[in-house]
């Protein structure tokens, strides 16, 4: 066997049970597929790109499997029943639910539970049902705080992401010049090399590098979400962003900026601001569970002012985004670092502080933490340096 | 620049106008996220985790940019146009699609199209608006039929999943043999070490592997998503199904089976199976536009059971599955093989005969191929051989 991944998490179902109580509810249905991240929470199942039901009623989680994976759904799911197709009569995932609360006994009138987000026709069916649907974020709040078991899910995907980062840094310090132009072994370096060669790093570790690579050059940088191929010069800000999905579906998410060869003022500026605004929402984070999520965000963007750069979601330049949200089995998740609540131990966050002005660049610094009872843990081990350097990481 | 990738694909909105007014509807609605197929049909727009608004109304097609996301929305969305958040005053996704179809004056009463995986939140903000809701299958039935541009997406993502299947083809003809344990380089061979073997070319190649790699070893072939770590042995087939995802979201889909050091004569009897079985669609697809779909299958599953396997979704042993699927935007979409249909021109489908016996393991090969109006054209090129040989494929 080539590694021994985080063993999968399972699913404590108790926060269901106490939401049904409390809304008077005799059942809570959700229907999904496999890029429905609440439906992998709730089952588990990393199944196909067809929706398929999850039913929990009368203390047990039931899954309705879809055809050809009742397999893999027996061996993933956490629950208490799993439905093969053969065992139903309906076939559509939403009628399937309706079915399975028909054995458990819930009648018409009685209320059931869904997410905001169930599909449509599946609402149709339980509407004809004649139930009582009323919407719930329960799910979203459970995912909030991570297990022991998530939290080492997201520390492994992390480091793997770490592994990534340094063949990045490390290409970019072994690149030689010619006037600005950067070339690696001959070849010129560009935004779209270097994001092949970080995703072959992760696809390599196992994780899967998730469509989310960035890697911005220069004015590329202020565009948040680049994945277009330029060309990458000396005294151009490079800025790596890295959010592989590991083997049980937890991301993580790690960005760092570099630039070879940095001549300008601005760049070294904005550098200094992000790590000293990122230090600051260490120092907040320092205080453990019950800190302002708002608060973190507001300690952060202050630093940042401090160095000269504007701050504000509708500034043109400066710190134009929040300072972090949460990561778990959805790369952006509840809580955002700006949202006016307390963080409870076990949110995972991430930190990162950027500046970005179109006509010099961007900078981002961004390291993921899991807030404790007493602190918090960072669960990222990576130098911030600017100027890269040869790096092996384990 | 490392390589030149089709080019993206645009939405030709035509078929939706055409369905406006054979459904007397005032305006067609979809809420979803990066995740949701059809709303990348719509918008050709990669953009993040979390939903966003597409409207298409008086012949013109409206995206509600996510925050953080309007650049990248203006750059990849072929319609008319983009909103930022500043420019409504709705917040919710479902919200700003009554925000456009109140400007647009899409009166209460009138008939909105939507698909049938509309988020019920968003369902919820329509049906509050008064207008009448209605769900058509208009975008699904769209995405079947492939343009040129799409096909060479659909062909340039194959040709890197036969890159892909070249390095663990080679990589089992080189191995060593200690008994039955194959080694390579001194390390076992694992089924995870040739998953991570396959998916890092396919990053490098700047395609995603998307989580979908499957590599089944002996009985676990037969276990038709197997994702697992389990040691690779001489005389066990190998079976390796690859479905990357290329960068304007197109799928590609490959299988081949390998045995190193073959002696038994269950697996080169499957083997011949299900090579004469794939020939036999590809003589049905030779008709060219108009095939019956469900033909194709028939005939395929009429030339496994000439060999003596079992035929049947029910069936234990044998040819458990039905012969293709659509593929596109998503991996596995409108038409099924076993469909009442006929293969339009334009039309792609896998071709993928297989047979399992938990007590032998499982053989299966699958091209990729798109219907033409006087035949097909396989978008496939890659060897069928059972004994692995060392490749270069390009």
């Amino acid at each position: 066997m080539v590694s021994s991944p985080a063993p999968a998490p399972t699913t404590d179902y108790a926060f269901l049970a106490a939401e049904l109580r409390e809304r008077d509810a005799a059942a809570f249905v959700h229907v999904g597929d496999r890029f429905d991240d609440d439906q992998r929470y709730l089952t588990r199942f990393s199944g196909p790109d067809r929706d398929y039901a999850y039913v929990y009623v009368d203390g047990e989680a039931v899954l309705c499997a879809p055809a050809l994976f009742e397999e893999q759904a027996r061996r993933e799911f956490p629950g208490d029943v799993v439905y093969a197709p053969a065992d139903l009569d309906a076939e559509a995932p939403g009628q399937q639910a309706v079915e399975v609360l028909d054995a458990y006994d819930v009648g018409a009138d009685e209320t059931v539970l869904v997410p905001q987000h169930l599909p449509h026709d599946a609402a149709l069916y339980l509407d004809g049902a004649g139930v009582d649907l009323a919407s719930t974020d329960a799910v979203a709040a459970a995912r909030t705080t991570k297990s022991d078991a998530e939290v080492d899910c997201l520390r492994a995907v992390q480091a793997s992401a770490q592994r990534a980062m340094a063949r990045v840094e490390t290409f970019l310090a072994e690149a030689e010049q010619d006037g600005t132009a950067l070339t690696h072994e001959g070849e010129r370096l560009t935004s779209e090399r270097l994001r092949r060669e970080a995703n072959a790093v992760l696809a390599g570790e196992g994780v899967d590098p998730a469509a989310n690579t960035v890697v911005g050059v220069g004015e590329t940088c202020a565009d948040l979400h680049f994945r277009g191929d330029v060309p990458v010069d000396a005294g151009e800000t490079v800025l790596v962003d890295l959010s592989p999905r590991g083997p049980h579906g937890y991301y993580g998410d790690l960005t760092r900026t570099f630039v070879v060869d940095a001549e300008g003022g601005w760049e070294r500026r904005a550098h200094l601001a992000v790590q000293r605004a990122q230090d600051a929402a260490f120092d907040e984070l320092d205080a453990g569970a019950g800190v302002a999520a708002s608060l973190v965000h507001t300690e952060t963007a202050a630093e940042v002012a401090a160095y000269g750069f504007d701050t504000g979601y509708d500034a043109d330049t400066g710190f134009t985004h929040e300072t972090g949200h949460g990561v778990g089995l959805s790369l952006h998740e509840s809580p955002s670092l700006s949202d006016d609540v307390e963080l409870a131990a076990g949110t995972v966050v991430t930190v990162e502080p950027g500046v970005y002005d179109p006509t010099e660049g961007g900078v981002r610094i961004e390291d993921l933490v899991v807030v404790t009872e007493d602190g918090f843990e960072n669960l990222t081990d990576y130098p911030r340096s600017l100027v890269p350097e040869p790096r092996e990481w384990v």
